[in-house]
């Protein structure tokens, strides 16, 4: 297609997606619940289908040797496509947002000010291979109210025109409003940009991927982006620890699924516990295959296995079995390094001492900080949402985990009985 | 001075900017309103010199020719010095937003996790001859714990320059943390372009001026901005207003205050009451200087002096006593031609049908809609927040009017005792 089609094709697009959005605004709870449940039920009677069109996915990408974990990500089975459809139902059974009145109010002249939440509109989201993200997205706004138009990865198109196929045609059914949900069924890669500059009829632009993928979409978008480049989430082991729970949350934070964004990339240590600290955790960390870049104090205590950390490392999300470590003079040089190095995702202090932990929790300038936790529940399952559809670092609009609430905005409904201004 | 002094410059305020608002984050609300009346008494006790540099301005614009209006914006005297300084006592007296637990809830292993209003960080203004904007957002962004970087017309510099000496004297009396007041004090007309690519240390962008300011600092900016480009606003008079009612609101929404966003711009009559309800209104208009651009209905039904409107008539934000009036078939046609022609700033419908009411108030798509009441109420005050910063026709973070609330962002600070993720 010539980029003149392409762009009038989109814009058409975008335009009933925007007509369709304000028809989707008025549908009732009960409207939304049924067309999710359907949607539930033709993931699994369209089961077989799906998986041909995966199959052939998998196959192009084996042939252009993608990597494992590539095709892991890619490749769905029975217990993937029953999970997507268990997660439009868990979304069905979540609390509608629309039209919550969030205050009200009136003013001396008896104007009844209402603020009342309402969808954003129309919501485009630019994402990789997961072929589960078309199924969990469209279950997310489709429930907030908004229209969709989805552009995924080239790899997983196949797999994504056959979800959206069985998805479309149970919304059909129910007469729901044309043009709310759509998939770009182009692999022309002319299409992200001319979509991004669609701000006329979409309101907001969310990209899942990696950093590359969103610093594109950033770059060339006239629409609103909410998203997050990176995480590069700290654990600091204050010198009032408990060790044995230090131990644990920085182990599972590192450990537990190294290649996920939550995950802990530089562990800071107080330097008055390091050297009673660090021996063992370094240990373990080893047995776990985890290889440590540390500051020249970390190396000096462990001896042995430890390569010497350059600031470069301290600004690197490894996604990997690798660590940072640094030792640090006080809490106050922690919370400097974290908001120097980090980047607003989620950090984390283990301490017993009441006043630190409140310091800490203050000062770190991050969308989540924890006391005594683990920096891997960061995540809108795990904050009991029921869902995400992305985890922001930005400061405006949403922060952390997005659900939801964060797919929509307010307007203010004022009931008056013929006021004028004087 | 050339471009890279002016870079190094810029950065290096921004740079101490974000770290004030670290330093602003923690302040207490006693501490900041003390600060404020400080701020505010400093405007009285310095006013001869702030009156002597504002003279050096209005005399400069004398001699540039520039219009009345634009001098009458310009101009400050003892009134309009006392006003600002009102400005800054009534902030004082508004609630501090920050640190409000904005839900709290504890998920099944027993994580606590509280979201919490805490302050933007860095935010820059950019406006326009208004020197009372400078008092007014550093009161505002003061108030909210943001630092604040603002950059003024440079026809009012002097004006700005001696507001902000003013003010950051009082400030640096009582030891408030250095750099979270600023003033970009060069006519450079660089320096903007240079502050929005600066998205390493500033949050937020708000201009506030012309259409044309706005869409410059929008098409330049790395920074997210929050912005209202025009107000096209609307008032429909349904088939079943009461038309003493609709007279006096419409009247008022065009009449009252012509030249602000919120005013009237075109007004929309139901088919079945247009014969009784134009021809008294068009005279009240008139009689008022009003000049109207009718459809041809309105100009049949008129009879004389009615301009036949055109389609850029709708588009067209007069700011004048200029009116577009249309004649619609129904309700549905009015909510279409609003959520075609208007920019989601502010629109009225004048009902006495309790359905026609509801719907409209949920089918435009704008900011503020009103039943039954003037436009003009469209503004921070009398929507009681105390002040305003400004007023949004974007849907994320804040749409409407903004005061201090809007001015905040929120963090999840979660409480565990060892959780780990399994």
């Amino acid at each position: 297609m010539n980029t003149m089609n392409l762009k009038h094709d989109l814009s058409k697009l975008a335009a009933r997606a925007q007509e369709a959005s304000r028809a989707m605004h008025g549908l009732s709870s009960q409207a939304k619940n049924l067309a999710l449940v359907a949607m539930a039920e033709a993931l699994i009677s369209g089961k077989s289908v799906i998986l041909k069109a995966n199959r052939k996915d998998v196959l192009k990408a084996k042939a252009g040797r993608q990597t494992k974990a590539f095709i892991d990500r890619l490749e769905l089975d029975d217990k993937r496509i029953a999970g997507m459809s268990e997660s439009l139902l868990e979304i069905s059974s979540l609390t509608d947002p629309v039209g919550e009145v969030i205050k009200a109010w009136r003013v001396p002249n008896g104007l009844w000010i209402h603020k009342v939440r309402v969808p954003i509109g129309v919501i485009a989201i630019i994402y990789e291979s997961r072929p589960n993200v078309t199924s969990d997205c469209i279950g997310l706004c489709f429930k907030s109210g908004n229209s969709v138009i989805l552009r995924g990865g080239s790899e997983a198109l196949n797999s994504n025109l056959a979800i959206y196929a069985a998805l479309k045609k149970a919304a059909d059914c129910l007469r729901l409003p044309e043009g709310a949900i759509n998939v770009v069924d182009t692999v022309d890669r002319r299409a992200v940009d001319i979509l991004l500059k669609l701000d006329k009829y979409i309101d907001l632009v969310i990209p899942r991927g990696g950093e590359s993928l969103i610093r594109r979409v950033v770059a060339s978008s006239h629409i609103p982006v909410i998203k997050h480049y990176k995480g590069i989430c700290h654990v600091y082991v204050d010198e009032d620890a408990d060790l044995n729970k230090a131990e644990s949350i920085c182990f599972n934070a590192k450990v537990q699924r190294p290649g996920v964004c939550n995950a802990m990339e530089t562990m800071l240590v107080h330097q008055d516990i390091a050297a009673r600290f660090l021996p063992g955790m370094i240990k373990k960390f080893k047995e776990a295959g985890v290889k440590i870049r540390g500051c020249a104090v970390t190396f000096k205590i462990a001896k042995s296995g430890v390569q010497l950390a350059t600031d470069k490392d301290y600004h690197t999300e490894y996604l990997d079995l690798v660590l940072s470590v640094k030792v640090v003079q006080s809490l106050d040089s922690a919370i400097e390094h974290i908001n120097h190095y980090g980047t607003r995702h989620s950090d984390s202090i283990v301490t017993e001492d009441y006043n630190n932990a409140l310091k800490f929790l203050r000062q770190v300038d991050s969308a989540c900080v924890y006391a005594n936790a683990s920096t891997r529940f960061t995540d809108g399952n795990q904050f009991g949402m029921g869902a995400e559809i992305g985890i922001s670092t930005d400061k405006l609009h949403a922060r952390g985990p997005m659900a939801l609430e964060e797919l929509t905005t307010y307007k203010y409904m004022i009931f008056g009985d013929g006021q004028i201004r004087t």
